[in-house]
């Protein structure tokens, strides 16, 4: 019996997938009934022109798996006990629209949450995107040696399951870390190792969040937190911000599970939270029970006077939950961060990490935790810092240069800046708009990776612009380019050609280094 | 004005650190009050033996942080400004017990999940802990070329985030590779990137439960998903499995959203899902509109025949998703593997991994899809699946040599095997705790990473052995150790002896190679 069967000898199954496939296919839907002989693998592989072993193995597979029976000194068969109700659940493979039941590919989910945006949507070389740090600046020679290093001694712990929480050299170095740089006085205990901050969101929302527990949030605030905790099912209570960072006067007097803050830069506006302020949301937490979640995700660039202390080292009740990322102070790449939590729930998170993924690549670890101690790191973090620090004040002067005495906000630190537009201008989503058609990327807040929850004054007229991965070049270029946008626009060009005389007077005066207060004119406006 | 501080030249602490941290600490516990003058510069300077400037930036970052003032031409002053509700927020930092109201610390969370085991409890040379790969077979040099040559190449893929469900390259090598293997079509569109299964099944959780979702399991079933789908609050429906794995006809004809199974090799037991089970489960997954979860967690390793075809490459209707992991083929400290899901899920399982942790590191994407690509990871698999093959045949033999006729399951594939103890011997725990006295660990199941729901008849009379990581000496050691062990027990011994004397006749009999089934005295008992 010669069988039709057609081989692909270019295809990347192999000739024994092929023959296996074809016969299983042919069973299932009836092609081949139950007790019909198949060829002897002899002549099947001479029609074929493929190793008799070849076929052979492929009749091995499908009498293993229970298509085909094999009778001694008979020959081989179609199976006869394959059951009639495999079949007519096998058979609409070949019909699917004619199944019966409603197939589960479409079944709602209960799942509805959102992504962030972590990068631009466009494909622009003038891209103001925001915390990309410069890729030139990536340590790369140190991180070779240091893993060659790593996986030279590597033994077993490439092999074997480690501490969900991390690696503990990693875990201390970090503790150490953020004593000398953030105030911070944690045991290694109360490090755990993440998936960049994005991961570490997620475990303080494992361990706090149930369906319908109420989060505060900034308003606006980032992206990345409000759809996770959306996406947990809590109830958002988003509470206003202004130039001192979150007004916490605003927040609910109780029922508030957490609160998710980013003091040190306030996400996306640039606002520092005042120590005030500070001193208020750690009481706040400890009168009425919550958490505070310190997104302290670009603090390591501060440029003026020494970072603030963190909310954690403030913190004496075990109310504050701290994240860090190495996603903007080395590179994304790495999806490498760090939660640290109150002794109190450092069991609870361990816990919560091991059935989320039992713990981080060991060799990112290894190497990251050298990089720390041996003072790479603190030596990668001022090179960088200067080189932001320059681009900062590059795109300040030329924002000035073209724009006269612009209103911004966000300066004394990060790798961004938020620019409150002044009244002629067109909207924030017009600008960036009108941007991108001159290949510049600028963004409005909604389009930059924030979440307004409505009621927020800045969304309309504030852009945010990343200045840390373009060169001063590329800067001075993207601001000509947003000057050459409006010039264009016929209700602008006046106006904008009276800015460029104007900033004719500014140009030779540098900006007030790092002052996040916005010059007179250029106040933020209260929302 | 000399103020007592004493600095710690020694300390890991910075002397302006210290500085610093000794003013923050007086001003909050009111040791220094409002308007009070701090000593010159210079003279504190001076009485502490440090350099000017040491004080002076020390001082600068008081400024900043509002703690104190300077008045031109006067001095510098703690601040005036520092609101008392900060000083009683921070108070009690030095008396924390008489904080008034419950310090979060002390507050219950939400979350109440338990980690599963996944390294032995205990430290001993001769450890059956199972699913370990050999730490000698991990390709390390393949592994160093291929980071090398990466992070040669690297650009700005070390700086960026990139797509949250992985690398395309290495999801395209995933789906090749599950063609060929495990006659699973699928395009890399469905495949995402996971940090290992647990996370894979944690993104699924995401996907699919809800607090008091039903989702069904095989029991005894793995640990780390019915700890994690009972940390996600799921209603759990255990499902008994026997020789031919999970018991298809006992799962409720409607009402259950998920089914967890593990069809290659059950865990903990070994059973293969026969073909029939495998298709009247799709069957039944199509008619309930449910789910089924395939964790396929070391099916690289079969030793006789080739692998069943993977749930998934039978499913029609895109009601599988199929969890593979690296864990155990190479390693658990690379933390990868993936999970694949149907067409009609893959935009929704991205969000939801973008929201989990924004992706997988760069680096460890990039050399395992060049390691899997370049063929280096088919001939690992041949290698150590030889290996494992070898170490599995010398386990059962010394079975055999000291216990007579063994009845054991989950011989086919996988990297560890059940044995059912005979009715003389004492009970899996007791066995486990008199292996360890000879430094030798084996496992009952729920110290095997596997639980039970209740009602399972395994539990007392079965322990698992895993058999990858040790070397044929240290597996003889072993096994002679637990024939130890039971010799000890003064009930035991004569029957041991004569299990010695009856192994007499069967040693010079090598198993069945590969069979599941047990030999004929052998059974697996019926739970």
């Amino acid at each position: 019996m010669e069988i039709p069967i057609e081989i692909d000898h270019g295809s990347v199954a192999s000739l024994q997938a092929q023959i296996f496939e074809h016969f299983r296919h042919r069973i299932l839907c009836g092609g081949l009934k139950a007790g019909t002989p198949v060829p002897a693998s002899r002549a099947l592989a001479g029609q074929l022109g493929v190793s008799r072993n070849t076929v052979l193995l492929a009749y091995d597979r499908l009498i293993a798996e229970g298509y085909l029976q094999a009778r001694v000194a008979i020959g081989t068969f179609v199976s006869l006990e394959l059951p009639e109700t495999c079949l007519a659940a096998a058979r609409p493979a070949v019909a699917p629209a004619t199944a019966r039941g409603e197939p589960s590919s479409q079944r709602a989910i209960p799942f509805a949450g959102r992504a962030q945006a972590v990068v631009s949507a466009h494909r622009v070389a003038l891209d103001f995107w925001l915390g990309r740090p410069d890729a030139h600046s990536f340590p790369i020679k140190s991180w070779r040696r240091l893993t060659n290093r790593a996986l030279a001694t590597a033994g077993a712990r490439l092999t074997e399951y480690r501490d969900p929480a991390g690696l503990p050299e990693l875990r201390q170095a970090i503790a150490d870390h953020l004593s000398a740089a953030r105030g911070v006085s944690v045991s290694s205990d109360q490090v755990i190792i993440t998936a960049g901050s994005q991961s570490a969101l997620n475990l303080v929302a494992r361990l706090l969040v149930r369906e319908g527990t109420p989060v505060a949030t900034e308003n606006p605030c980032y992206q990345g937190a409000a759809f996770l905790f959306e996406s947990h099912r809590a109830r958002m209570v988003p509470v206003p911000v202004d130039e001192a960072g979150l007004d916490v006067e605003q927040l609910p007097r109780q029922g508030v599970m957490l609160v998710y803050v980013t003091p040190s830069h306030q996400y996306p506006l640039g606002f520092t939270l005042s120590l005030e302020r500070r001193l208020k949301l750690i009481d706040w937490a400890r009168r009425c029970g919550a958490y505070i979640i310190e997104d302290d995700y670009d603090s390591d660039f501060r440029y003026r006077g020494s970072p603030l202390t963190a909310l954690m080292g403030l913190d004496h009740y075990g109310c504050v939950m701290y994240l860090g990322t190495f996603s903007k102070s080395i590179g994304a790449g790495l999806r490498l961060g760090y939660l640290v939590v109150p002794k109190a729930l450092a069991k609870a998170a361990r816990s919560a990490k091991a059935l989320l993924d039992n713990g981080h690549p060991w060799l990112d670890q290894a190497v990251m935790a050298e990089f720390i101690r041996s003072g790479a790191y603190g030596n990668h973090l001022r090179r960088i810092r200067q080189l932001y620090c320059e681009r900062r004040d590059c795109l300040v002067e030329a924002l000035h240069r073209h724009f006269g005495d612009v209103c911004l906000s966000g300066l004394e630190s990060g790798m961004h800046l938020a620019w409150h537009l002044p009244e002629q201008f067109p909207s924030a989503p017009e600008l960036q708009a009108l941007a991108l058609r001159k290949g510049v990327g600028v963004y409005s807040l909604s389009s930059g990776a924030a979440h307004d929850y409505g009621g927020c004054g800045y969304s309309d007229r504030t852009v945010v612009l990343g200045f840390s991965s373009l060169d001063e070049h590329r800067i001075r270029a993207g601001i000509q380019g947003i000057a050459d946008a409006l010039a264009d626009l016929p209700a602008m060009s006046r106006r904008s050609s009276g800015a460029r005389a104007a900033a004719l007077v500014v140009s030779s005066r540098r900006p007030a280094s790092g002052s996040h207060r916005p010059s007179r004119s250029g106040r933020p406006p209260r929302p």
